[in-house]
């Protein structure tokens, strides 16, 4: 079928900025609360909030099939669940409906005010349930660079890191919106020197520049997914940064994985933007630099050009950008994470997240997280309000954005921004 | 509230085997399929399964605030969402209900056709949904083993370990409970003293001898839990096998941990037994060897005296016991467990579960895992049946078991048994 709402000659009656992340060409899938204090399922054009439950009760997906309450939920999960099919008959109509060319929904006021929200009438939520949540270390850059400052500069990667898309589980219960802010976490730190642990709030806070993909029901318990249908699972991606605390990290994570440093919160951009959306920026990814296992290896272009950058807003302040990277770096792409992921047979639900691991580029000021940008202190960044940072001081907004641009037209995906606050104080006194 | 549920002196009108795990002072909650296709929530007293769904329906439950469709769930985590005092009415009324002394269920034959039910006659289901899987690594006998085996015998306990309670998150989508087969996985092993990695079926197939606690709605993100109000926020207990592949194990968890060597299976024992019903149970854990930090401090004793073995029953032959250990041996309790998952602020909610991490005793006929018991293949475990084991065979099934017992009570969890079948071949070629 094909992707017709990819179609870059199109135009919407609705107003779009030229530099928008949201032309009609993206159609994104998130969930939001409603002025009327409704929660629905919903997609955006320009800086218009288009309420798609509102849109399937006026009987403009007529011909798909669709539930009547689909739209109409607290979660795209059953949406995905749909399959790919529905995804892409479900564009192309929001497509249609918003093209400039048509008027049936353009000149009917009425349904306009129904289905239409400006973005300060609505609160973005958590667009899935997020069943499990999986992050993977694929960017060879980042792995390179945490092995030199956390172990041996000598044997920075280690031996099986360039043939397995080393990854781990996270938390899901800690996994928030873009917007909602984050108290810096306490926890033990063993100080430099010493011996026995002390208690205390982290003192390095650390983001880390990712993006997650957003899986459909794609297997039974038992039963691998093939590196080439992996793309048929994978329903959209977000950005998401990786909140860490690198000095509770430090002590904890030998032998079990990273725990407390990361599972007080992670971030998303709220907007599921779409693989068919992506379509058109595939390009190749690195070159594999060892031989790899059979069912690693695919077919065709799997990575995709996507521009990436983190800035830090200091309180009161102007934000400074820190890091410009891109997606495409990463070493392992979607398809071989998924491969690998299920090839001993575990399931992947509709709902499910699967992040990238910190996207560093191959120069200094592509690198995606502040343990690297800084060089674990010893290079402080500088920002536009004179001050300097190692890591994320009290009440800074870290601010993620991503898009992909070509040929004229611009993907985004908008932003994940997130507030750190000093530590958590109890109200139970 | 007291927890008449637990009187040592009451009987029940039904038939309850001497030996059972399940006489009227347990009281699980589980989920099952009757005979009628239809799901609901139920408890068990000797070989009889109770359709608590139908019995709110029939209004036994009057005067305890219940919603109407609470019992009428595909898993309990609505149920436990109610908090301690809603279980504790509801396990205080079905000990009153099937009291030797009360006729008023008991003389009703029409009633009693729709609650009742033999085992034969049930599916057992997963207990909860489980939203995030944390498994911990508290067994100070496991963790020196494992140290030993896989690093360094000098230092087999790392220098973290008796400081911090150290878990890591699990796989949430390929828990299956009691009965459901599991495939023998693929996937990427490294031979002796090779360089490159192979692809091929795991050959050191594992269980661990576990057991997991279930929680409820804890704490919003950014909250600590205090360790002594800890216990609150457990609903109850279940076994677990952490189904593991060595080999698979060994070359991909450095530096993340284990992920595709655990997440193709974890089987679970499908009655979650209450924390109220272990109440007699309570007992005195280790004495800590070093000083521990103030939230990890606990007053009382929070360890349970609760039996487990765990038994090797190869196709067409009778079972083994090959290890008796008991959950009271771990060195940090549940409540520690909790209070430091959660003292960076990270949100626990009802459904969750924590495993304890493999429940090795001081002695080797009590170590939790093949690994140990037949220390790394060097000495095989003899089975009844003359053949031996250095791990766990195709077509065999491992069955573990676990029951308190004191003063002629015993409260048993009833079994987890899942049978190993060969690599799963696919429908698809």
């Amino acid at each position: 079928m094909p992707i017709t709402a990819n179609n870059p000659d199109r135009t919407s009656w609705l107003h779009v900025d030229k530099n928008s992340d949201f032309p009609i060409q993206n159609i994104p899938f998130g969930v939001f609360l409603t002025r009327d204090d409704i929660i629905t399922i919903g997609t955006r054009i320009g800086d218009t909030a288009i309420d798609l439950g509102a849109l399937h009760q006026l009987g403009y997906f007529e011909g798909i099939p669709l539930t009547d309450d689909i739209f109409l939920q607290d979660t795209l999960n059953d949406f995905i669940a749909d399959g790919r099919k529905t995804w892409r008959l479900v564009r192309n109509r929001i497509g249609e409906i918003f093209d400039a060319e048509n008027d049936t929904l353009k000149s009917n006021k009425q349904h306009k005010e129904v289905v239409l929200f400006r973005l300060d009438e609505i609160e973005m939520q958590l667009p899935v349930q997020i069943g499990d949540y999986t992050d993977f270390y694929s960017s060879k850059e980042h792995a390179t660079n945490v092995g030199t400052l956390f172990r041996d500069p000598e044997n920075a990667l280690l031996p099986n890191w360039l043939h397995i898309p080393v990854g781990y589980h996270g938390r899901s219960s800690s996994i928030i919106p873009s917007g909602i802010p984050v108290h810096r976490p306490q926890g033990q730190t063993l100080p430099n020197g010493a011996t026995e642990p002390v208690f205390g709030p982290s003192k390095l806070i650390d983001f880390e520049l990712e993006m997650a993909f957003i899986t459909t029901d794609a297997n039974d318990l038992g039963e691998p997914i093939p590196v080439n249908e992996a793309e048929e699972y994978i329903f959209g991606l977000v950005l998401l940064n990786d909140w860490s605390a690198r000095d509770i990290q430090k002590w904890e994570y030998v032998p079990l994985g990273p725990f407390l440093a990361k599972s007080f919160a992670t971030s998303i951009s709220p907007w599921i933007v779409t693989l068919d959306a992506l379509e058109p920026y595939r390009v190749e990814g690195p070159k594999p630099i060892k031989k790899q296992l059979d069912y690693l290896k695919f077919k065709g272009k799997k990575s995709y050009d996507i521009n990436l950058e983190v800035s830090i807003q200091p309180k009161g302040a102007k934000e400074t950008t820190v890091s410009n990277s891109n997606f495409k770096y990463m070493y392992w792409n979607m398809s071989q994470q998924l491969a690998h992921h299920t090839v001993n047979g575990c399931p992947v639900n509709s709902g499910d997240m699967m992040g990238s691991g910190t996207l560093s580029g191959p120069t200094p000021d592509s690198y995606g997280s502040m343990l690297e940008l800084s060089w674990r202190g010893e290079n402080p960044v500088k920002l536009k309000d004179g001050s300097e940072r190692k890591f994320i001081n009290d009440h800074d907004t870290v601010i993620m954005r991503g898009y992909c641009e070509k040929d004229g037209t611009r993907i985004g995906f908008g932003e994940v921004s997130t507030q750190l606050l000093p530590v958590f104080e109890s109200k139970k006194k």
